[in-house]
């Protein structure tokens, strides 16, 4: 080979590793979503094997999650990226965080299916549950396929949702507590719909640093700590 | 300068970098840690003044949050380091984030000590919440001693006492239900102590996190996903 064509070859083995790196990740992305889904399946259908599918499923993320940051250690010490390529490395080092605390809510929610299924009568908020579950899913969705594609349009739109959601949530929690003044011998039945409910909110969260982390890739903004309205304004001044 | 000692001039402002990155991050460190002893008092002392002063530092962890990051971005981008160098630049990376939630919790653990101010009486819980706030606090404070020193005994003790905080947080929470149930018509007020309660959880977890990165940088051992018994016995065999 001459130098060129080692170069070359160089190059595109560094490529591959960055390819690599994101399947990996947006693989982790699709497990963990599955996972939000029946998560909320299974509390508002109360079905536990459902939820014993959810809670099978949580090695295999915290494995993912091991692998993919040791990938993203061996690209910065191997390959030495720089500019947009680092950056990328380290919005997936952080992303997975986020990926993986989304797996975990999951699993709680799966917990509580499995808490609630025990107790004789159903506790009130399933609807509320199933309304948030639904959003929170979309959301969860929106972020990947914008992470996928680089697409800061969508991630945006994440960002305003999740303010949205926070909202909803917060009419949500209101209404449970106004449920348990009413039927205090059901409080501990009703927390465990206000437990997922605090755990979708959260995934909503997560999803939201992960949208974050698009917009940081792809215009090399750091929007962390600012409201939706002052991203929007900072991402179309460029 | 002959070749030696530009080298070495390299080297001491590489040795510097990595210096100042390790200070800017305890003194983060130093800051949520105050947070989250104020944000206790506040709320127990039901000190609307002290709770103001703990929400009044969030945008200055934000800050520092931020400049972490870039720090750690640069010094990957510019003085590409490996190994053990790598190792702290990825554990800080990791550690700051989980420090910027810590003090979110503490943020939140202040909006209650506000909103309970406004209720004529006082909830229940305060006892457990002065407990668990105690254990909290010394986990904290172990886990930054732990970092400043890279001690790993110090480290595997904050992942054993995190187990005891989880059961005694188990222990308030169903105690705060048993007076929500004696009392339904304090359940709102009530339930600013459990949110204040899972928040102090909440921080333990990411005291432990830190510590577990702690382990990692010492040891280069992963030990996420692991028990206190697991991660013990893995770290005396080395």
């Amino acid at each position: 080979m001459d130098k060129l064509n080692i170069n070359q070859h160089i190059s595109q083995q560094y490529n591959s590793a960055l390819d690599d790196l994101k399947t990996e990740f947006l693989a982790l992305g699709g497990i963990v979503e599955q996972q939000i889904i029946k998560a909320v399946k299974s509390i508002t259908d109360v079905d536990v094997d459902l939820a014993a599918e959810v809670m099978a499923v949580e090695k295999e993320v915290d494995k993912r999650e091991i692998v993919l940051d040791d990938l993203c250690t061996q690209i910065i010490a191997r390959r030495q990226p720089t500019a947009s390529d680092l950056r990328l490395v380290m919005a997936i080092s952080k992303a997975t965080r986020d990926l993986e605390r989304m797996g975990d809510e999951a699993n709680k929610i799966a917990k509580m299916a499995i808490a609630i299924s025990e107790s004789e009568t159903l506790p009130h908020g399933f609807s509320e549950l199933r309304n948030l579950g639904r959003q929170v899913q979309d959301e969860v969705n929106i972020t990947l396929t914008a992470f996928a594609r680089y697409d800061v349009d969508m991630a945006l739109q994440v960002v305003d949702k999740d303010e949205e959601i926070d909202r909803e949530y917060a009419t949500a929690m209101r209404e449970l507590i106004t449920y348990m003044m009413e039927d205090p011998r059901n409080i501990s039945r009703a927390m465990s719909i206000i437990w997922s409910l605090r755990s979708l909110e959260r995934i909503g969260d997560h999803a939201g640093n992960i949208s974050e982390q698009v917009i940081y890739l792809v215009k090399g903004l750091d929007i962390r700590h600012k409201t939706a309205d002052e991203v929007a304004e900072q991402v179309s001044q460029d």
